[in-house]
């Protein structure tokens, strides 16, 4: 099943081009803030996903073009990442860069990003103004935690997965000859983790190791690998983190970018496509109000 | 006024050494997962103070040693942190530390802690198995987030503040001849955040930077500073995190620790007191269960 969130949060399973609204059949939608309806959705799947494929048969087809494709995911906990996953990315960046050899996440484990830079298919990447630094466009495969686990070994990790995105890290650079930023804020800005435009569920991706996972700025193909060339697997991965910390329904985990990263600008349309997952094409927007403090 | 949240995530006005249970007086509080009920509270707070206020009168006093408490946040977006935030840490960890001169949030920003790292006065703090790791305590002011902010300037900053909690980070310690890990990684072991005892609302604390913050091991202190010493104040951490990130309510600030961090090991007692907040003494175990993956 793929699973979509548009417009005022509402929530769609999608066939082919059209999205069928099935929000009633989550009692605990409603339109409080935060959004956690996702995680109600994930942790009780079993009962869930008969309630959603019955409310689809009377659901309306709404053209895809005619909505706003927000997060999948609207709020969540963690989103956790994976460095340097794939071979042929390492050192690419040279000293603009923190991806070397002895870098992935089996040397050094993972990073965070802000939740709150999750944003959707059909919103702008907004990069900041001013600050006369590069930002550059990381493709990745998302994937999203379904049931809570901690300790859980590779060979049963891929039980915990409830589904995968298309998801776009974006990162503001290191610039030479000054202070490294974190990382965590370097790639923590507002609509730097675009995720979408839906959520396939595990079912429907029997190996996410096999997928190929692909990235065009203004059409030109920028990046183009095969998640078969991760360093670390997913279900490694999953097993990596969970030796540290409990993930829990909901939680994001982008898995690493290929060779290919570059920049994008204010006007640039950016395009990610992952192999069974789903295909995106997101505006690179300039943000309307300058920071007080520009990095 | 103080709030906590105890055994199955309650929510109790604190006085002295009473608890005042008024879970009744927030409709949605709920038992489903993931517990927001403090999002719900904080972020239409004008509304929930006098109800609050209301229902505590009709509540019977429970005494403080018979109730566990938990996070006053039981769950969150993010946990915003400040690297080498106190002149007199810097430096003091040599090659097991990153923190160095030139290091503080207004030289290379922010870094994130799993929320999931989160665990309240009364849980222990669980140190990994077999890991032959250092593991420190870090003393820290915690702030908690009221209102949704972006690029707010840092004269304006604390109308953002929620309230404060005592926040002890603890740390994984880099092994000199071995990749230094991912901070995230190392900050983000399941109850490496603890919170608490409670929150006092911001009306409680006129400034953020004059309160003494003090932390004892086995009750020898350890690390005594006061948060004048600050090298970033509250006001401008929320200037510098929301000039990339959206703040929310109930995001947590960790603001950063002073001298004297040292190793804590399995059978010790921790004790955090920061004036006007609060005090609290953890219990330091090691996990029942080795990980899959030693770090």
């Amino acid at each position: 099943m793929k699973l979509a969130v548009f417009d005022d949060n509402r929530l769609a399973v999608v066939e082919g081009e059209s999205l069928y609204d099935v929000t009633d059949a989550v009692p605990s939608h409603g339109s409080v803030w935060p959004p956690v309806f996702m995680q109600h959705v994930i942790s009780d799947w079993a009962a869930t996903a008969p309630r959603l494929s019955e409310a689809r048969q009377g659901a309306p087809a709404i053209p895809r073009n005619s909505v706003t494709l927000r997060s999948p995911i609207p709020f969540t906990g963690n989103i956790v990442a994976a460095p340097a996953n794939y071979t042929k990315h390492v050192g690419e960046l040279g000293d603009r860069g923190v991806t070397a050899k002895g870098n992935s996440a089996r040397d050094v484990g993972f990073f965070l990003k802000a939740t709150s830079s999750l944003s959707g298919a059909d919103e702008p990447i907004v990069l900041p103004v001013n600050s006369g630094r590069r930002f550059d466009h990381e493709t990745e495969l998302g994937v999203i935690i379904g049931r809570t686990c901690r300790n859980v070994r590779r060979d049963q990790a891929l039980d915990y997965v409830f589904g995968y995105s298309c998801l776009i890290d974006l990162s503001m650079r290191i610039e030479p000859g000054r202070p490294a930023e974190e990382r965590c804020t370097r790639k923590s800005f507002d609509s730097f983790t675009p995720l979408g435009p839906w959520i396939v569920t595990a079912d429907e991706v029997p190996d996410p190791q096999s997928l190929s996972n692909r990235l065009w700025v203004n059409g030109e193909l920028r990046q183009e690998a095969n998640t078969s060339e991760m360093t670390v697997g997913v279900a490694e991965l999953i097993e990596l983190i969970s030796s540290v910390m409990t993930l829990r329904p909901g939680d994001v985990i982008a898995s690493g970018t290929p060779q290919g990263v570059g920049p994008v600008v204010p006007g640039d349309q950016v395009t990610i496509e992952i192999e069974r997952v789903g295909r995106m094409t997101l505006n690179v927007v300039a943000a309307a109000e300058a920071a007080p403090r520009i990095f």
